[in-house]
């Protein structure tokens, strides 16, 4: 399967492209205090420790040009304190028009996703 | 919520890319007879009538340069025939190569599907 596994890995980030902005909202949505890059990270990676062998389709580096955008399109908002253990630590908070960005791009990922859902189950031709 | 249009349209072009090719290639790999592109694009919206009004989230035009990547990924193979009612029509058909591709997709968008459904569950913070 060596010869499939370029296309592959195109499907996959072609993939993750679409989510990786839906699943950072989705963690600033509802958490009570504001996270640092690596942090969302962790919670990602928690997010899927019943599954850790398939390992986090989403890697550390893709998430920060994706914070960085999100905060130039006023979704996000962000604050940078000093760290005790290392360089200072930039913060994310989602802003109310991020979450009325966010509840519009669940309703999308929804409906995209029981359209792929009922494609392969074969409900065509 | 004029202002989110432009985010929700960007999402939503970023979903579908990751997704034509994996909807594309299940529609091929279950029929019995080569498609032309219009048919693959009827079959897309009959397996979207129960849910019409959410409008096709696969636009028509956006098949055939989808179309073409796979056929020169060997993914797909074509043959040209007349018609008798305009020009000539492009029939497609699943590879084997295309077959073995389309069963790693599958796998690569159960596991993503589950892994963004799961971390928008709150399975995470």
């Amino acid at each position: 399967m060596a010869e499939h596994e370029a296309v592959l890995r195109k499907f996959q980030k072609e993939l993750n492209s679409g989510i990786v902005s839906l699943v950072l909202l989705a963690i600033l949505e509802r958490t009570t205090e504001p996270l640092y890059g690596y942090q969302i990270a962790k919670r990602i990676e928690a997010a899927l420790h019943a599954d850790a062998d398939a390992g986090t389709p989403i890697k550390q580096g893709t998430l920060y040009p994706v914070l960085r955008s999100m905060e130039v399109n006023g979704l996000l908002t962000s604050v940078v304190e000093p760290s005790v253990s290392g360089p200072p630590r930039k913060y994310y908070s989602i802003t109310e028009s991020g979450r009325e960005v966010y509840s519009l791009w669940l309703q999308a990922w929804t409906r995209t996703r029981d359209f792929v859902d009922s494609t392969l189950e074969g409900n065509v031709g």
